[in-house]
């Protein structure tokens, strides 16, 4: 297949920022101790856990679905059920991951914008005692969410505060967190900890980086034994100082700032370019990096000659959109005109 | 703790090969469809497969571990057995991941030298049928050893006839493939597929990359559906193209031949160096990139401090010296003569 | 507590048919292999082949819940997905026994009436050969279903027919077969294998049997292996022949049909005798051996003092009467009477 | 096959003893609440408490590998290891059920008798809060032993004493605790909870039950979400009270103990029946109901047509005989002669 030059299909298309390729090259000199107990490493988790708070604790993973996977995994046994979205990463996008690794349930429901709220999580609120259901132990949510919308503070305080009334935990998919970040004007610490979050997958591969994410507790109780959950998950990195280094890069003059609020502006461009072009109905909420919208099914093909894109939903010729840290304006013209003529 | 430039801790405490480094470089420009359908994968995967022949089947995932775990799930069912050695890294070093992740029994024994022979494996080949007894699916053998002896051609093929003539498969861990491969003076090819391996972890990260390894099957019926175990044992690469390209050096004017036959020779050069010292007693053939030796405890830390290395067994301090590809003779020489002094 | 004598709580809530018991005690005498190579063992799954065919083959595990998720193993790898309907006692009363045992996804779908129906199960056959998303491998039916309700032989063969043409199997929950064959005039075949079904938990605990069920295949491709995943499932009895002897009364002059027969002659005597009185809501249809209705939250607890049953959906006061083998008919008279004082 | 009458093959080859026949019928009238809340288990757990100790917990299971499995899995996360001796049933008979079910690494040690020794455990308790090394967590032995063989009540305790000091639990495995306890003349506490034990599997069915175990916990620390578990492991028995009034009869009037001290003297008279036979060589002491004997290989199968048993290994021609609660006299006798006979 003849690849375009920058298409729309994924936040994780995108190549890697320089500066994290340089942060790479820095930290290449000599030998480090391995797994994690380099100097590198120890003094980005540092770094770090003076965003997250001194409570926190830091792991470096590989990847998103590890990230989920592993954090879920420390605060579950096998009995348990996790309830999430039927849209959540977790469930559609990790080919039975969290229930192969954790053995836990997962328990789905539709949402209008992919955001769970108390009444849509209180449905699977029952069986508390009863050996015969999986025992409900963690809430989980996206921030952003897989449909391109954003939970407010006020919104994950609310699930957070339910969660811990009822004796679960609240666990962050934040694949896209430095997006949402930006969409609310907060730091990572506010709409994570600050506002209940338990445990939370902190991403960078979405926003620049070449591969590496956290998973972050709030409370040490919750990780204790993680590091063995990590090797075991087959996510101990040999040479970790490189995911560190990244995420070095990635923290230093707020460079994910820059990235992600670029990424929600082109997304934020995309749909004022597009929106009212007669092929094209937006369907959700832009609020982070994603625009969603329903286009005629016969142009699809041809359109993603140029500019590849996933469709999101065929049955409703949904597709989506997705603008990265590296979209750039001429991008976003030559795609409306396209459309334009092929509309 | 204040790590010392450069040790004989692992080959893994090693940086990354400045070729490699700039081979990631050299494809971080533009968009490219993630998870593996890009470009570059796609064509190194082309250029591996030239190696290990047209009906090997070539899969990356991120680390040593989760190759062995992954080739191994692919080939078991989870009522199988592994037969390995107890030094074995899949036994020793990964924490249960092949049990919990394949549900499979590990059978070991003890070996003289880290290798099995067919005298050793027959001990655990009884009970097939017997629903009682974990069936016996697979053998494994490392290459090199983690003993640092090396399998010849002729000892890997009557492993594998042997497993094939009672129905098993043969595994191999590669995790220091190249330096066995300089040690033998073979290619890839001659002592995995065509001495008869079945499913092979192919390493690089001990070996001047990254991260990044690859699961090699030599026959396509083994691993039919591997693209779902990958992305369910949490291994399937967003930026595959990074891991790819990594490769794509590492096989490029033989980079892999040049990196483990120094490390071999560092290896030759450190035992020459220390054999005949009165502290030190060399307990084990040198056969690739690893001197293992009995040296008083007492003087084990002081070593340690400029010259970091793991203690194999603490009952006989017994100490293992791992080179790399950046081992320099200026390195051995330190050592030896800091050896001399505290002798 | 003071338990009634009879209650509307669960067929499983009997005790044993007298049969039953002497079937016990009738194979009694002497040494017999252990683990089913028994003469007894042997002899009975010889008559049931008589019914299932001879392509199929059956094994015998404990209880329900093992022959759901025994059988489902042994069509599954830890990547597929199974759909089935959010009401299935394999998503709601297993405790995540499938998700730890299997690994797979339970993809569900609520009902109106307990049954899956093809235009249910297709907004779930999405995700082909996309390694993100759990691979649909299998559809399961409960028949009777959990809400009372019985497929018909019709309906069965057009979801077996739906489930081959795309590749996938079906597996049938049997646990209440017996009334289900009893509502709908057939044999045991005729709605499983005859209908396309590939996988059947046939049930006998409901139906008077003290424990036992067995898991029927067929098509033989299905099991070869099965013995081990029965062992390594920890549902392999040494004493199996105790298991055999209750099938063989069970199956003995068609005991399973008289005692299911009664049962939902029972149910539907319990639906004439409640339907018209005032407090009484019925919710469902009548077609097996439970009768669903709503009724007064505040008269439960009194009804329950002397009838126990349970509630089925606490928000709508909802609950269900289930009748069994020795369910009698002064025992509806008396709970008539104690519903309309309570009334 | 024409199995005869009664054999030397196993224990659970053997029937049910009669007044456990009748127990079943005795409690088969009326309902009972299913899964354990019924009147029969609650009053027979409590009889067990007062053997077992106030802060001991009791679950019934079917059987022993669940028992096993099940207890392990309640004390152990994914990533430790369970010490055991390779003729461990843990690691030998149970097809991998307790890698599968549990996750954990089994660590083994060859034994002369059977019998761990803490000289034995200790070549394992090494790698501690080293995360690749998968995590010693419980020890496990078997009382009786799968060799004949009985820990004294002073062998338990050391070796739980050594557990406890080094932060690590003891299981026992007693599928055979009823002989044990009779060849030691303690009851049950004494060489359980009273020295050391931590989780017992609690064995009926080799002395005389038609099925049923129960997992004792000696501090409900241990098993506080055991319940879960056991549905989640396919365990829990709807119709329970069966399986109570099988350990009612078990307990009442000392019949486990009459049933074992039969068994045990049976294999003493077998032993001393046949020591001295010149075809016949004993292996291992008789402390139990096993004999264990090497024999000439040739006579094996003829000595098999009249007299079940099993060979033992193959290599050394060792065969197992096992009595039991229903070996005759008259059997040991027509076994003496067919030996010699056939000598």
């Amino acid at each position: 297949m003849n690849t375009p030059q920058r298409g729309f299909a994924s936040d994780n298309n995108a190549g890697v920022h320089p500066l994290v390729l340089n942060a790479l090259k820095s930290v290449n000199d000599g030998h480090e101790i391995a797994y994690g107990d380099d100097q590198v490493t120890q003094r980005v988790i540092r770094k770090m856990k003076k965003i997250f708070g001194d409570e926190s604790e830091i792991f470096f993973v590989f990847i998103g679905t590890a990230a989920n996977v592993l954090g879920l995994s420390s605060v579950t046994q096998s009995y348990n059920a996790i309830i999430t979205t039927d849209t959540a990463h977790i469930h559609v996008d990790e080919c039975g991951a969290p229930e192969k690794f954790t053995g836990c349930k997962l328990l789905t429901t539709p949402t209008p914008d992919g955001k769970l709220t108390v009444e849509l999580i209180r449905q699977h609120m029952h069986g508390f005692g009863f050996e015969h259901h999986a025992q409900p132990a963690v809430i989980s949510i996206t921030q952003a969410t897989e449909l391109g919308t954003v939970y407010t503070v006020d919104e994950i305080r609310t699930i957070a505060g339910y969660a811990h009334e009822n004796g679960l935990l609240l666990h962050m998919d934040g694949a896209r967190i430095s997006n949402a970040a930006v969409a609310l004007g907060t730091g990572f610490y506010e709409m994570t900890g600050g506002a209940g979050v338990d445990v939370l997958s902190f991403g960078g591969t979405k926003n620049g980086l070449m591969y590496g994410e956290a998973v972050v507790f709030f409370n040490r109780e919750l990780c204790r034994n993680f590091k063995y959950r990590r090797k075991q998950g087959m996510q101990l990195a040999s040479k970790m100082r490189y995911i560190a280094a990244q995420f070095e890069a990635f923290l230093e003059n707020d460079l994910w700032k820059e990235n992600a609020a670029h990424a929600n502006r082109m997304a934020r461009k995309l749909h004022e370019a597009v929106r009212n072009l007669p092929s094209v109905e937006i369907t959700r909420p832009v609020e982070a990096n994603a625009v969603f919208a329903k286009i005629p099914a016969a142009i699809i093909p041809r359109l993603q000659e140029k500019f590849f894109f996933y469709v999101w939903d065929e049955s409703t010729s949904e597709v989506r959109w997705m603008c990265s840290f590296d979209t750039q304006e001429k991008d976003i013209e030559e795609f409306r005109e396209l459309l334009i003529s092929l509309g």
